[in-house]
């Protein structure tokens, strides 16, 4: 089975894969648009791709692209928690940082960090925390450090010099796995943590009280939501859409109840997926 | 006065910065936290920052650092057309292109143009779209081409070869003014185009049933919500909290009464901020 994923190599993208497809080939790709096109043209049977809080994933992207380009099933999802380290070339273990590579959000969320232990070190960008890594591992002659995760230690052979030093402990980046051939996952491992039903509904007129009875669908069968997001449409200003997240399968009485009487109102609503969600949990002793 | 803005030169942030600040002095900062902090400190009066959907920042770091480390008010907002165009420099105007280079936001963007009209060139990531037009425009004797906005071919001099590569027409990004010192914005242009007040509300208990009597109280005032986004707390799993947006400011009569009730029904409410929102146009025309 091939899955593609937003490369490259060391980023959380490839620790969500790899977390969830441990025996399969992960296949990289350049964008979140190319994982998803690969899919609908057969070359994997799979995609993996961030849907929320994602470093260097634009989760925007992946939403717009799977609501007006490929939409394609959701069959799974994985809750990897961001963990940042900052990583040296073994060779450097003593010497002194004079620099700190790695893609700008990583940066920003180390800002505590660094402020208080590395306020005299630069900063250089990179494109990705696997960039980074990959940077620092072939340039041992200069004293510069990465921030990236423990998959890039790994994998680019680097040393923590300081470990979780990200500003946010409970921060997590999410991804969801699309596919028009697998059937919905269904695995032993990583822990399975809760099944979702992800929906998309379009409102008919105003926003507010129209939310408010779309919500009451939900609320008198005590189905219990655990995200709500609302959106503009691509087709002009004032133009809104909700994505919702319902605890749960499809499958139950529940929510296709709810779903008819949202169409029953006037409602357009699409279901992306309905399927089970796994978690990673984080290995810091792992990369020492 | 001055303004701190996320650098580098060149990108949407600085568009919006100078549509709303003209004659103000701008100061890019590496990163959004440092924005903000320059705003803490005194160093500046006033900083911008992207809050929906911007191509280069990321707006979970902007809320996040809003409300737990920084809460500065919001005392205006801007809305950005999001308009891609590919840009070489003068001298190669007439020259095959063989790659291109931006932020990889900026190229998953622009996915179909590329795939239709220049599928056989190379892609090279930059930090930013502002990175990208300076690296064109450094390097006459490459044949290459940025995709990045108007503003970064006007201060980078470079030419379009096609306008508006990008693959949603109504694709905005928004950004919002922080400041302690500074009175709600007053000004005569971009174009005003509404008034908001921004919401944090915290739940008591649980998410679906709470959520509905919360829209509840705004519903039955015939209070236009324009947002809704439901963000997991930074404090652990499965507690939540609401970003909404209400059309019209506070110092109405109604939003008051609202925020009393939530507050009666056991809701923590934060005002983030009560402000005038603008809008720049986009003005393709003036790069050509």
């Amino acid at each position: 089975m091939k899955i593609s994923y937003l490369g490259p190599k060391g980023t959380f993208t490839e620790m969500a894969a790899r977390g969830l497809f441990k025996e399969q080939e992960l296949v990289p790709y350049q964008t979140i648009p190319f994982c998803m096109d690969a899919v609908a043209a057969g070359e994997v049977d799979a995609t993996i791709v961030p849907i929320e809080n994602a470093i260097e994933g634009s989760v925007n992207m992946t939403l717009d692209y799977l609501i007006h380009k490929q939409r394609l099933p959701i069959i799974g999802g994985v809750t990897v928690p961001i963990a940042q380290h900052l990583l040296v070339h073994p060779e450097n273990r003593q010497q002194p940082i004079e620099k700190i590579v790695s893609h700008p959000h990583a940066i920003a969320q180390c800002h505590d960090f660094l402020q208080a232990k590395l306020s005299g070190a630069e900063w250089e960008y990179m494109n990705s925390t696997g960039a980074a890594a990959e940077f620092v591992a072939s340039h041992p002659e200069q004293k510069i450090a990465a921030i990236a995760n423990e998959l890039a230690a790994e994998e680019y052979q680097l040393v923590p010099l300081h470990e979780n030093i990200h500003d946010y402990s409970h921060n997590r980046t999410s991804f969801v796995v699309l596919s028009r051939t697998l059937d919905m996952l269904h695995l032993q491992e990583p822990e399975h943590i809760a099944d979702k039903t992800s929906l998309m509904v379009t409102l008919p007129s105003d926003f507010s009280g129209a939310l408010h009875q779309v919500l009451s669908a939900f609320a008198w069968r005590k189905l219990n939501l655990t995200k709500i997001e609302s959106r503009p449409t691509k087709t002009g200003l004032g133009n809104y859409f909700f994505l919702i997240d319902v605890d749960g399968l499809a499958d139950d009485v529940l929510i296709p109840g709810a779903v008819s009487e949202l169409e029953a109102l006037g409602c357009g609503v699409d279901i992306l997926g309905s399927y089970p969600c796994y978690q990673l949990v984080p290995q810091a002793e792992k990369i020492r």
